[in-house]
């Protein structure tokens, strides 16, 4: 219990400072590391495990709704990003730039992808020509670059990993399809993989992608009541296929321009699950994507017979599990602050006295909840076991969100909510005008993090001006 | 066969010229495509999912042999790459280097990693203290950058996909035993995955990686008689360490420096494929790591049932197999050239006659061998088809790289026999003196592949100075 004390205590606790309770746990938990790279993290294996987990998952959403992968350059030619006028506006203030490769100056600078809407439509143009070659549906697993002034690891980083997906339709009514099927299948990721609630809406004219026609994105609220951007997904409509020419012909012979998408989730999810999961004794993860879903331990293992049993009892399970046995010299105190410490969903205990009653205890990470199992049915115990602490993290994180959900139909009243409550995700009315958008943030301090898809309305008044309003937007601060 | 016909010759053939039969087929069998990103290519769907497969297998290689997956940043600060003296003087003049982030002008420009040695062990100097923390094996799945001059798809390119695994160890004799393992790891993936046989060598000095203690590599030979380098292994000693100032303390509690390795293999392994198994009508891929395993063609398929039985059939056997049906409206000759085209392994038709009788036709696509085959059994006669392939693909590498290896004693027997039997290896002594292999070299125009691990000797002079040699070289011309 000593050990298990000065473990748990290295943890700042969420209330004191939430920054540092975050950094924290991302470092304690082993997930990333500082490098001398500004801006820049070691994803340890930990970490990474964690990723490989999502992407295993994703990879195979993406597959079944029949996307392939593919691989683009890392570099994009200035004059290739300087195509789409909205695109470039957006991005070139954020890109890293190779000027020199070797001891030579480079023709023409390159910068590091910050995200690769135009290489792939330099590639449509070169493989698309009739309508027989579409739609074309794209996705690839990379890093990309953006030189961001304030970084935090896996929420803003200059690198981070993620998925882009770039598709090509021969008609508007095809891709719009296409945008809403990914922002479904983020949505259902998102709830039924990382038992993170989402808000699937749409993204208003100031908040949009550069050069995209319309953004939608899921938004997860956090512990603090700030909201998380999780996930994007692009109508690109033919503006980018009129500035690179990619024109197909379609059945009738005629010369058309195709309608695009892209759409992108990346390590960022990560840091939605410590905020959304993570408690003051460290992280909590979600049993799917969690590195380990059990941690066996065995208690007394000095004693005879307890070392067997328990190396039995784990080449069992790891047929069917991610598990570990510890059986390190450890005390078992140690052990269990260092799995909840690395938000392992289910503790497995077992000493002499369960192995002579043929049963082990299994202890829920997320609410330290006990059960006593009998051996012979331990496989289902655990897999139940799982499901129910995914449902109870799923519950949790929903009720959170609803219990800092606000409707509001006055400025004032959001900002007296906001004093009263704290942070959350503000409902209310808004009237379309970016003008009123704009007046929302500077007098209450919450952005519009996207438009409602329901048609849900809590009054018939803009928020801000009064006049008639049909779109409901949830407003909030945002990392 | 019109069609047919039309399509084979669009191939060059390999006779005719080499390197446009390769470029020819990377391109027809929409492997890559090129871009405006002046040594870079897009990895389209069927190359990828070639690289995938082959991560897949490897990957798995790795984590039974104990290694985790990490990820380090893309940058490495100039101040970082030029701790370990050789390992700069090795990489600095082929590095890309970003000097701007958005407008602003970087303090220390920072090169894009052509290999991650610096990165990992400044990671190393942070994370061990003990040995208790050793060893650290860890690998990486990432993307490298090095400004080559003359590139091609696969073979050299500007920016190219790896693995790199590195680790860390208390001792030498680790380090070396892990050196010796990945090696072997590496050859039983190409022999045993890609039915490439390898030969296992170590570099000569002059030929070492920069900052390596000795360099391991396996060494295949390519249709035309030149060799490819098709991985290598690392033994760093304790050099980065002090380099890096990373120690530990060992079981008597005194500080010591750990022993490092790194290893890897790039997507010049698909290169390797192509130019070890393909052909004049296109690619032919090994079984094991083929996008498409089976393609399955109707025949007559305007005919009643004929699609039906197809689909019927494609159901059950894409359950166990990659398998692509075809039902398209072309001609089954033009897509018989096309899955031979994109090297798909076996070929299985199915018409009208076919069906009545409860069978189909299984063609393989390197001998173009035709069996019937009953539908009663059919998984397990693909099976045994693929392993034969398989099997079938090996042998005939073997006795190509058996036949165009040659015994030499001395530098004017290597000329003739060059002349006489094209290229190819050429096993002859070496005393190990640098400048007999410099002269060996511009005598003859073949230098040193590997130093043989095996203690076969074909002389006990060295063919250069004819002084006493023990090393037994591979020689041969590179790509």
């Amino acid at each position: 219990m000593a050990d298990n004390k000065k473990m748990v205590e290295q943890i700042t606790p969420m209330d004191e400072d939430f920054a540092k309770w975050y950094t924290d746990i991302v470092k304690k938990a082993e997930l990333i590391e500082y490098t001398s790279v500004k801006g820049c993290m070691v994803i340890r294996p930990y970490g990474y495990a964690i990723w490989e987990n999502m992407q295993k998952i994703l990879d195979g959403m993406f597959k079944e709704t029949g996307h392939e992968n593919v691989c683009m350059p890392m570099f994009i030619p200035e004059s290739l990003l300087q195509k789409e006028k909205d695109h470039v506006e957006g991005f070139a203030p954020e890109v890293a730039w190779v000027t020199h490769g070797g001891s030579e100056k480079l023709e023409e600078r390159l910068c590091v992808r910050p995200t690769s809407e135009t290489l792939f439509c330099e590639h449509y143009a070169n493989i698309v020509q009739s309508y027989r070659d579409l739609p074309k549906l794209y996705n690839q697993w990379v890093s990309v670059v953006r030189w961001e002034k304030t970084t935090r690891p896996f929420l803003r980083s200059r690198e981070f990993l993620w998925q882009e997906g770039h598709t090509i339709h021969a008609t508007a009514k095809e891709a719009i399809e296409e945008t809403e099927r990914m922002l479904d299948v983020y949505a259902d990721f998102c709830e039924n993989t990382l038992a993170m609630p989402v808000i699937k809406g749409q993204k208003t004219e100031s908040d949009k992608f550069a050069g995209a026609v319309s953004t939608y994105a899921i938004e997860a609220l956090m512990h603090d009541g700030k909201a998380l951007q999780a996930g994007t997904s692009h109508y690109f409509g033919d503006g980018f296929a009129k500035a690179f020419d990619i024109q197909f012909s379609d059945k009738e012979n005629k010369k058309a321009y195709p309608h695009q998408t892209s759409w992108g989730v990346s390590t960022r999810l990560i840091g939605g699950i410590i905020m959304t999961h993570g408690d003051d004794n460290g992280l909590v993860l979600p049993p799917k994507i969690a590195p380990i879903q059990v941690a066996l331990i065995p208690v007394a293992q000095h004693k005879p017979g307890v070392l067997d049993a328990c190396g039995a009892l784990f080449a069992r399970l790891k047929k069917q599990f991610r598990v570990k046995l510890d059986d390190s010299d450890n005390s078992p105190g140690w052990k269990f602050a260092e799995y909840e410490m690395k938000g392992v969903p289910l503790r497995l205990e077992m000493g002499p006295r369960d192995i002579e009653n043929n049963q082990c205890v299994l202890v829920t990470r997320h609410n330290r909840e006990k059960t006593v199992v009998s051996l012979d049915h331990i496989e289902t115990a655990i897999e139940e076991k799982l499901q129910q602490v995914h449902d109870g993290l799923y519950q949790k994180a929903l009720q959170n969100r609803e219990r800092r959900t606000y409707v509001c139909t006055t400025l004032d009243a959001i900002t007296k909510t906001l004093q009263e409550k704290g942070d959350g995700f503000v409902k209310a009315m808004w009237c379309g005008d970016a003008a009123c958008e704009e007046k929302v943030k500077e007098e209450t301090g919450v952005g519009s993090r996207c438009i409602s898809l329901t048609d849900e309305t809590v009054s018939d008044q803009c928020v801000c001006c009064g006049r008639p309003a049909k779109k409901l937007v949830y407003w909030g601060k945002a990392y």
